[in-house]
């Protein structure tokens, strides 16, 4: 079942790696196959080295197990919110890399602060709100998502690809699983920039227009960078 | 005698260089057979690069060679009072990795700022006291076990495996070898974000609450993280 | 056409990612035929393993395609105004490098603060101002490379062999594309030394003598660094 | 000629590589016979890479080239001043490895903030004052040689084996060219943890009897680190 997507799950989980995105068992990702509504996402606290294609789970988007011996990651819930809520996306990642993961315990949004944001995030990389304590004590990982869900009311999760989830870490997602490595990889270097920058000089900004342009150039009717 | 321990503690020995823990010879890993109350340890000084099995050295828990031709860690009699004083660990870590130093060399505890923290380390990562000139002209490496252990009072070491040594750097430990260095890889990550957040936010805080389900998702017997 | 110069800048690409300037797509390097008036250079969006010499564009000083089936850089406007205006170059190169980038995030030019900097940049990095907003709507990469030469209205390309677009990143140069990635190595270098220093002083300056002497010591008719 | 030492210089010049400390050519190391009194010394501006055995230059404590093709690195009057001043060191190492650079950038002594720097350096590594203009004018890698002396007027280099020069950057020495580039290598790395503690807590300090008692573990009649 899924044979090819569960490859392509798994080689962007061993991305998160090569990318230097995680260490240990810090970090899923997931892919959607909009048509059956499945998720293929990695096992719960298994070494990336040791991963194979087959261990690989399927669920539902209700979370039920469909095929697969191991239990899905812990964050399957999360994944599956954002599933259910952006439509567009088909990948989707979670990890606590080094400088977004210090913005999300900051609790504060990664600004744009130069094009290297702006070509991939068209807006500030929102930071959730605290959680409640209802939502801690309750479907937790279920929540997680609700919170992002709700922090991106207005704002379109294709154009800005990423969250941080307050004090905890980031989620990214794009198109296939593979796209969603990307953007978390940016986003990792981003958060670093934007940390840099802001010690060099804290009143640091950017031309909204600039912003625009270089968005621009890379989305939409009017892109043209790459070999299209 | 103790063959497997002994492999047990060479490949965690190398593991911290594969981790990026230590440089030259910064860093000494011990494991304990609870049964015959022997501890195997790196011996001093000797390039990790070098290391062999049978180099390890066997001491009892007063610090008596009882294998080995070489002289066993500086730091031995810091191991063993951990030994003596936490009954439930079974493998201990030292190194000079450098977040964590630097938190130690500010006198400072690493604050618990996220789930990365809490999903290992149930509160802050202490700091010590300074040590009295008693203690630094005395029996000092036994002495510096002491005031780890002292510190300690009032907290679980399984549910905080490590600690900052003032001025020196940390030490961590686990149910054995491999989880100690397992810890103190996580504690030097988690040295570095505290870092990074508190100089993006100095106000950076977390809701106890959150640091208590991530604690417990891995932890005692609502853990749900993992295969089980 | 222009064979062996394909190789150097297929080469000077690939030196990008070995020296850890770029990840993904986010570099490219261009070098000049003087005697014919074509520019070889990067093809737009292509990942750095996948680059063949015989993937290279060449273009003439106007921008318009002579040779190659790809697209070329969308930063070929660029560099063509940069090799139009300063004479002495024949090599360019664009990057996101970490470093050098924040400064230009920060809007702020690098400044020399030792013999590290001095010796292959005779003045502090220049930043460039804000681009208008017709700029921005405008031949936005023509005009960027507008900006760069108008920022360097007084000053001689060859002994500053480097710039920051404001809120975007770097743009180095040599007399070869060779010479033009070493020196944004250099510079990735220098401004990750300039800032550790600024936060650890302030107030840190370098006296002029200091920094003609180091560059007298490599650039003009005293060079005495080197083999010759 | 000295075919042994020529082997031992090679090897410290390319263990500057390993280790992390330089680019391109920015670094150098060389090497006393005492009986000799004859320097060897890597080769200005020449690749590590390219680097052989035989392109080492042999000099006389004076500076005359005494056996060797290619001319000596250009900062050998300083390597010479500090073999002349020095007794006991048998080789000296130049850098501009990252963290030391900065303080040397910063015009600030390291200061002492942990027991890995005791280990090593019994006092701050000191930071020389600025050159005078006649300094920087007239023989100047052998005034930037007296001004390191002149800092030790009462400090004992074998203690404290490195300085840096203001504004340029570090130099360290040892009793061979591998204890050199250890040092070096130390010297790095405390560097880069006194940034890091200065920056979370101002006014970090240390008990002197704590240095004292970790510099005499390693070093003098009393010290009982590693094999003997």
């Amino acid at each position: 079942m899924l044979e090819n997507l569960k490859e392509e799950v798994l080689e962007a989980n061993l991305d998160l790696v090569r990318h230097g995105l995680v260490i240990f068992t810090w970090g899923n990702v997931s892919a959607i196959d909009r048509a059956s509504g499945r998720v293929v996402i990695k096992p719960s606290g298994v070494e990336y080295e040791a991963l194979k294609a087959e261990d690989m789970v399927v669920v539902d988007l209700d979370g039920n197990v469909v095929e697969g011996s191991l239990r899905p990651s812990s964050d399957t819930p999360t994944h599956l919110a954002l599933y259910r809520a952006f439509e567009g996306i088909g990948g989707v990642v979670h990890t606590h890399s080094t400088y977004a993961t210090t913005w999300a315990q900051a609790g504060l949004d990664i600004p744009s602060l130069g094009t290297t944001h702006a070509d991939y995030f068209h807006r500030a990389v929102p930071c959730t709100g605290d959680m409640t304590h209802a939502q801690i004590d309750g479907d937790y990982e279920a929540e997680t998502g609700a919170v992002i869900v709700e922090r991106f009311r207005g704002l379109d999760p294709l154009h800005t690809p990423g969250v941080l989830v307050k004090n905890h870490g980031p989620f990214a997602w794009g198109r296939d699983a593979h796209e969603a490595v990307y953007n978390a990889t940016v986003l990792e270097q981003v958060a670093k920039m934007a940390f840099v920058t802001k010690l060099l000089n804290p009143t640091a900004g950017i031309d909204p227009l600039l912003v625009e342009k270089h968005f621009r150039r890379k989305h939409g009717p009017d892109a043209y960078y790459g070999q299209k």
